[in-house]
């Protein structure tokens, strides 16, 4: 399919800007390969520039439209501009849904537009390691502005929102009493409240509803990708944000502490599951699965005995 | 707020099927104590009786609707229910929220109705987790048909379809083009794809693309809460799942054995990840933390240190 590439070869093409080096790289990041973990060795020392903007709120809240308007805005101040559109609800294939992704074509041809999808693959922590990685490259390659976008308002949208510099909360209008309405947990992620599609009426009392809910807290914005409305002011308060945050260096930041610990955390959790489970799959769990399949044995019981095993064995 | 209960005292009144001793217990799950997993040992050999069935698909496709018809379908059998709804949504505030909720309250005064909403604490693979753990409650509390209902479309409700006996696919006429539409992760893990809203036009038009994507892999079947058509069909579809599952003590049973595989995999990677993560919180990992954030350091590098750290320091 594609031509083979040394990770060094990789890093060094996807550093410049090569897309098809970083569209490869990021299929290596999702697929977790040792080509991904050698490339990383390499770029991850030369990101730490990037802005992170998550962007995320229920199915249907406008998220891909917020974000085609805020790429024009963006490719309006010059600057190139990256996407990551994250979707954790596909873990069987191991797929990402490109569906929404077409909204995002009008800037299909600009070359200073980088816009791809995340599947998952294994667990909703991994998703957020594997964010956080793809993240860094593009931060190497040189985009100072990096989206995250994520398709729903699970518990993985919430690891992807709280490891951004900023996190975007989108709410269509009119939604106060749905189930899809804003969820507490997105909420205490939140930097700034997005209320699209500030054309129908609902919009300045969904609004104004979620000023009252949250008081000072935050910063709620109403946006209408019709005719642009409000999108300038939400670039200016993302660009705001960017500004305030710690210095490339200081080590300091919250967010950015954040991303250190869930990516050194999943990597160690990571290894050491693997082995653990590898070392755990033995004819005696086997026989031992059947019994608690069978109810003859309670799952507690079972894996103090395979713990205790696995304690007898040679050192993880 | 509850009086103080030993675990053998709170196993058997669970048994007994005292609703307090039952709503205490499944907090105690989810928040893992340790009074859980000892009455959990006692309660799972009584279990294996019950048939899980997961209930799934996008929100606004009716699934709270449907449930709340299925109860009173069950009910009219003359047996008790019991429904586990499921909400990874929330994990930052750990509270699940009971919206949907209010739609099955028709039941409420039923003693023999038993509803509770199992909220995330900690990664997505705990929630499947604790799930299982407490339909193993009320199964061995008498309930021979546990609904487990997932509020989205995310992994982790994927997690938790993918481990119930018999697994329905929700959806709603109409939504063929919507990124809500089911997912292929979804139908790869369903037994029964339920349309609802049957009456409204789409309906038919919405099975009938569902069935030519589908052939004659899966049934689809279309209900109507309003006058309730479809319903005494469904519980039909899902009573006959039942028959052809294994019986208990067979333990070869494929829903079964992954149960027992996601609750041992769960309970060893827990206590060898709490374990392995508590013995890597050193300062010298604070160091390398600060290192990553300020990519000073890459993160595998670091992972490799707190590895050969850990490798060296006392057996795991």
């Amino acid at each position: 399919m594609t031509e083979p590439a040394t990770a060094s070869d990789l890093a060094a093409r996807a550093q410049a800007g090569d897309r098809r080096a970083l569209a490869r790289l990021l299929t290596e990041i999702e697929n977790r390969t040792a080509t991904a973990e050698a490339a990383l060795r390499i770029l991850y020392p030369l990101a730490g520039r990037a802005h992170l903007v998550g962007i995320t709120g229920p199915p249907g809240a406008g998220k891909s439209t917020l974000i085609s308007a805020l790429i024009g805005a963006v490719r309006a101040t010059g600057r190139p501009v990256a996407v990551l559109a994250v979707d954790p609800s596909s873990p069987v294939t191991g797929g990402a849904i490109l569906g929404d992704r077409v909204r995002m074509m009008d800037h299909a041809g600009d070359r200073d537009v980088f816009i791809r999808s995340m599947a998952s693959r294994g667990h909703a922590g991994g998703l957020a390691t594997a964010t956080i990685a793809a993240a860094a490259v593009l931060d190497a390659a040189g985009f100072p502005i990096v989206f995250l976008e994520t398709v729903g308002t699970g518990q993985a949208e919430v690891e992807v929102a709280a490891v951004a510099d900023t996190t975007l909360v989108v709410e269509a209008p009119d939604m106060g009493d749905d189930v899809q309405a804003i969820k507490a947990g997105l909420l205490e992620v939140a930097d700034i409240i997005v209320v699209t599609k500030g054309d129908r009426p609902g919009a300045d009392r969904t609004a104004g509803r979620l000023r009252a809910m949250l008081g000072t807290a935050l910063e709620v914005l109403v946006t209408a990708a019709t005719n642009g409305a409000g999108i300038p002011e939400l670039l200016d308060a993302i660009d705001g944000r960017a500004a305030g945050l710690g210095a490339r260096g200081a080590g300091g930041d919250g967010a950015r502490l954040a991303r250190a610990r869930a990516q050194l955390e999943g990597i160690v959790a990571e290894r050491i599951q693997a082995r653990i489970l590898a070392a755990a799959r033995t004819a005696e769990t086997e026989v031992l699965l059947r019994a608690i399949a069978a109810h003859e044995v309670d799952p507690y019981t079972a894996a103090d005995r395979v713990i205790a095993v696995l304690d007898g064995a040679p050192r993880v």
